[in-house]
Parts: structure tokens; sequence; C-alpha cells
């Protein structure tokens, strides 16, 4: 069972992975990932990973068999289990509960080489449904507080397979980041009785520096405080806290504009390797009206070294003006 | 002039490293370390550093010339800078200012081959007093709020050169992780009229688990609640807010544990990169006894994703006591 600990000095949580318990010698040499190696997530080798939760099909067949559009499994190697009870206790100075949650996997396409660059507007609007279908379900659990949606693109972005996949954990308690990001949002609202969100938006659409491509429902921009190169964030034009309660129409340009974004970058950048993440409220806060849900996208282009570890403070090398003006200007 | 930007959702500051401004082309193919080649931190180089502004050595040779121990300059490419006012300012719902402050290097030693396992205990002393000497220097120049000392050994954590070095970088902002960990000490304090610090020293010592080793003035330990695989921590026994105040006896026995547990680390995970850094308190802060300093070493193994990046959350493969178990195990 994998634990929940509590940093005693910061409340800061970790997960101890016991299940993927690595001893010194798995860390090196760092584990290659054969190009054309065996794949369980093609079709054909459903039988390889765990029953799917969801999957989406045209062809009236049988589930965890060939024909799939896009399924949904948990992961084979979860970072949370979704059996138990949080069985919260102390010890001494230290806090820590069982490591209790979901770790899904959404396999976006059949098409190992494709990714959500190249695949149609449609199949990546699928994927996006997919994201809000598993959302509603996983939000029924009572355990859980936050459900973080997030893609792992490229072995130097941490991903262990190449099949086209994102991934959703569940969580017991609300992530440091999110809890900072709703509270600053909460404070500001208290403040200037307006979203801080809804006023970056508003500012970045009326200067243009930063500004990246937008469409009907969303903008896209190189955020003012980049902690990296070319961070890129997706923003819905109107307030809405809750990913999952958006309109068709928004799922439709949001899979658009995720699709203009990757190809930019891919143009810009070569075909980085790539991390993203939904930042959603939290599930049971009393009201978080005052959140802005959003995507953010950060290629894998430097390292993170001591002063960043100790600061909490970046240090970014491509001021997000330029970032911005080389992804505007790129020809796709 | 490099720029500090607040994000206005969280309040957390970056850097935007003008001076360094890198062009999509910078960041591919990455920039290779020929072994071998020139280094500029080795003797008789001098010249392709700026002017030394802390030298050791027993020789009474020439400033900026061979000869020395240890030298310290500031770095060629600085993060911050030296000369200005802070000229702090808003822009519609940011804020920024000047990126005023010292970054400096300090080159550990004239041979390129050593490192801080391999080299002489009196050796590694002298690097501790070099940051002392820095730390009390810095502290005089009243825009700084705080002073991080870091160490990057090896390219996987973001060294640059092969020459061993270390750095301190002065901020005019107390840096976020620092202000998280200061204001979580003082709570602590508040509700138990303890040191947290001082707690965790003593209930590793009793358990043993998680202690790797310990001499007259440290303990060493594997924490509660790792980030990292091998994550570990040096804390001095008694309670200490300010590194620089520390006593002789106390620059000498931590130059053994950090020497000893750098050989066991070299052992356990054969020479692996890694970053340390030493969380000292804020300067300038109206009264912060309740701070214990401690120097915090992470080994750089796995990689941080999408999950991490979106939580704050980390994932830790390798539980703290297996950790400690191999690190007191390793014959050294």
């Amino acid at each position: 069972m994998p634990e929940l600990r509590k940093d005693p000095i910061t409340s800061r949580w970790v997960i101890i992975s016991t299940e993927r318990g690595k001893r010194p010698s798995d860390f090196f040499p760092e584990p290659e990932r054969k190009k054309g190696g065996f794949c369980p997530f093609c079709p054909g080798n459903e039988g390889k990973t765990p029953p799917e939760i969801l999957v989406y099909r045209n062809d009236g067949g049988q589930p965890n068999s060939p024909g799939w559009n896009l399924r949904v499994v948990p992961n084979k190697f979860p970072a949370l289990q979704i059996e138990g009870d949080l069985n919260r206790q102390g010890d001494g100075v230290y806090d820590k509960m069982n490591g209790i949650g979901a770790h899904e996997v959404v396999i976006e396409t059949p098409n190992h080489d494709e990714t959500l660059s190249t695949m149609p507007e449609n199949k990546v609007e699928e994927v996006l449904w997919a994201f809000r279908d598993r959302i509603l379900d996983l939000k029924k659990d009572p355990r859980f507080r936050y459900i973080l949606v997030f893609k792992n693109h490229g072995e130097a972005a941490g991903a262990s397979l190449e099949h086209p996949h994102s991934q959703l954990i569940a969580t017991p308690i609300i992530p440091k980041r999110v809890r900072e990001e709703v509270d600053g949002a909460k404070d500001y609202y208290d403040y200037k009785e307006r979203c801080v969100y809804c006023d970056i938006v508003r500012q970045e659409q009326s200067h243009e520096g930063r500004l990246i491509t937008e469409n009907q429902d969303f903008i896209s921009i190189a955020p003012f405080a980049s902690r990296f190169p070319f961070e890129t964030w997706i923003l819905p034009k109107i307030h809405d806290p809750f990913f999952e309660d958006a309109q068709k129409h928004e799922y439709i340009n949001l899979s658009r504009i995720l699709k203009e974004i990757l190809m930019r970058m891919d143009k810009v950048l070569s075909r980085p390797a790539y991390n993203f993440i939904i930042h959603n409220s939290p599930l049971r806060e009393a009201d978080v009206p005052t959140y802005h849900w959003h995507l953010e996208l950060m290629p894998k282009l430097t390292r993170v070294a001591g002063f960043e570890w100790g600061s909490g403070f970046y240090i970014n090398p491509t001021p997000p003006e330029e970032a911005a003006h080389f992804m505007r200007e790129a020809k796709i």
C-alpha cells in the first residue's frame, strides 16, 4: 500500500510508492525505451492492460478487444491505490495516511505514431470528452478531494511509454500547488471583486505582446511570469470554475486551440518533449466560484537545478514576449 | 537588466534573464560539455573569470594568479545583476522589479578532477568557510533579503562546468520555499513552544530507521517525507538559526559528515549527479529564532513530470527507510 506522508515543516505531502519500490540498482543505467518494441497500448494487446474503465468505439465490438478509438484503463503501476480507507495517523512529529486514490491512463488513439498535434481535431476533442467523463465519474467517490489531469509527452518529460496517452490522478488531499492558486484567486477576488484570471485574459487581449492565439472561447498566452521557456497557458475567456461543466462548443474550441498550440510548438522547438496539466477547481469545497480552470503547457527545454529546488524561484532564460513572438510567427 | 516578475495568482517570483536570452535554436541540440576541453576555473586561466572577490592561498602570491586553494568570483553570466535600484513597478494586474542581486561562484579547488567526496576533510572545511565569509559580506548590502548557497554537481543536476564549484545567489526577496519553511517552523513553535527541526533531530535519533550517520554536532537522515529517492538532510543537533554563526568545531564536523555522506552516496549510487542547498534564516527579519538552518542534498535519479508540476506533490519510488539502510550499510 503506498503511503501519503506530510512534511512536518511545510505541510507538503509526498507519495511514498512502496509498490514501485526502487532499489539503488534500478536507477542506472536508465531504462531504455525500445523504439518499435512491444507496446501494451496498441490494438490487439488489450489483455496487457487492466480491463478498461471507459471506451469510445463505433463498431459495437466487445470490451477490451480491438476496434476502439480511445480507452481509459487503470494504471498498471498506480501511484495511489483505489481500495481501502484513508486511515490517518500520527507518529510523533509526523503525519501519514494510506495512499488511497485513483490513477488512470487515457490511451488517446489506437495509432502508436500519432500525437495530439498530428491527429485530427475531432480526435483531440474525444480526448477532452474522456477527461470530462472520467472526472464526472471519479467525483462521486467521497474520499477524493482533487482530480489532476496531466500528460507527459516524450522521454525527457517523464513518459515511460511512447504510445500517445495522458493520465488522471485523484487524490484524497488538495495538492499544495492547487491550494495556492485557489487561495490566491480567492484573495484577489475578496480584494478586487473580480477574478484574477479574467483580468489576465482582458489585459493580455489588449496588449498582444504575450498573446499567441485565440478563438471564440479560448485565449492562449505566454504568461507574464513564465517559469520555463515557452511555457504556454490556455484560458477559457468566460469565467468557469469547472472543466467538466464546459459547453460542447467549448470542448470543440479547446481541441482546436490545443492542437494549434502543439503544432506551433512542434514547429518552433522541433517537436519537444512536454508536460501539460489541467488546473481545475477542487472537489467538495464549500464554494469556489472565484477559481477559473485552465491548461498549463510546459515544453521540457531546461534543467531544474539547485537554485530552483532551494528557493522555489525559477530562472527563465527566454522572456515570454519573445516566446510568444516565435509561437505567433510559426508557419503551420 | 534581468527582471523579477511576480505571478499575480500565487505571488511566485521568477527571474526573466534577459542577458542569457535564449532563442529557440539555443535549446537543441543540447550544448555538449567537452571532456578535457578548456576550463576557465583551472589555475592559469584566472583571466577568464571576473576578478576574484575572495581567495584562500598560502603562498602570498598576486591576486588572480595561480597558487590559490579556493577562489570566489562573480558569475560571468549572472542570473541577477549587482548594480542598480530595485525600481518596483506595476503594470495592470502584474508586478515587477529590476533583477538586482548577487551571483557568485565558489571555485572549490584548483584540481579539476577532485570532488567534495574525494578531497581531504580540511579542504571541504575551507569551502564551508568560504560560504560563511561570503554570507557575512553579502549581508551588509541592505537591498538583499536572502542568500542561498547551492551546488549543482554533474550535468544531469544542471552543472554547466565540470570543475568543482558551488554558488551563492543573494535575492531582494525571500524565496517562496524558504518563506514556507520559516513560517512553518514559526507556526509549530507558536503551537508547541519547541523547534520542529529540534523535534525531528530527537525523534530520528531515537528511532534510527531513517538515521544515516551522526557526529558530535550533526545528524544526517533520510527525511520522513522525502520528495526524491535518497534525499538526505544534514541538521545541526543544537538549535541555530544562522549558518554563518556556527562555532569552528561545527564547520569541522559539518565538513566530516558532508564528505562522509557524499562518499556513501557515491558508493550506493555510482557517483550520481546531485544538488545540495543550504537553507538558512532570511536576512533582516525582525526576529526568527524559531528557524533551524540545515543542508538538503538530492541526488538526481528521477524525472519530475506533469503530476509533480501540476500538484506540487512528489511521488518517491524509494521509501526513505530503505534509502537510509543502503546508505548506512555502504562500505566506505
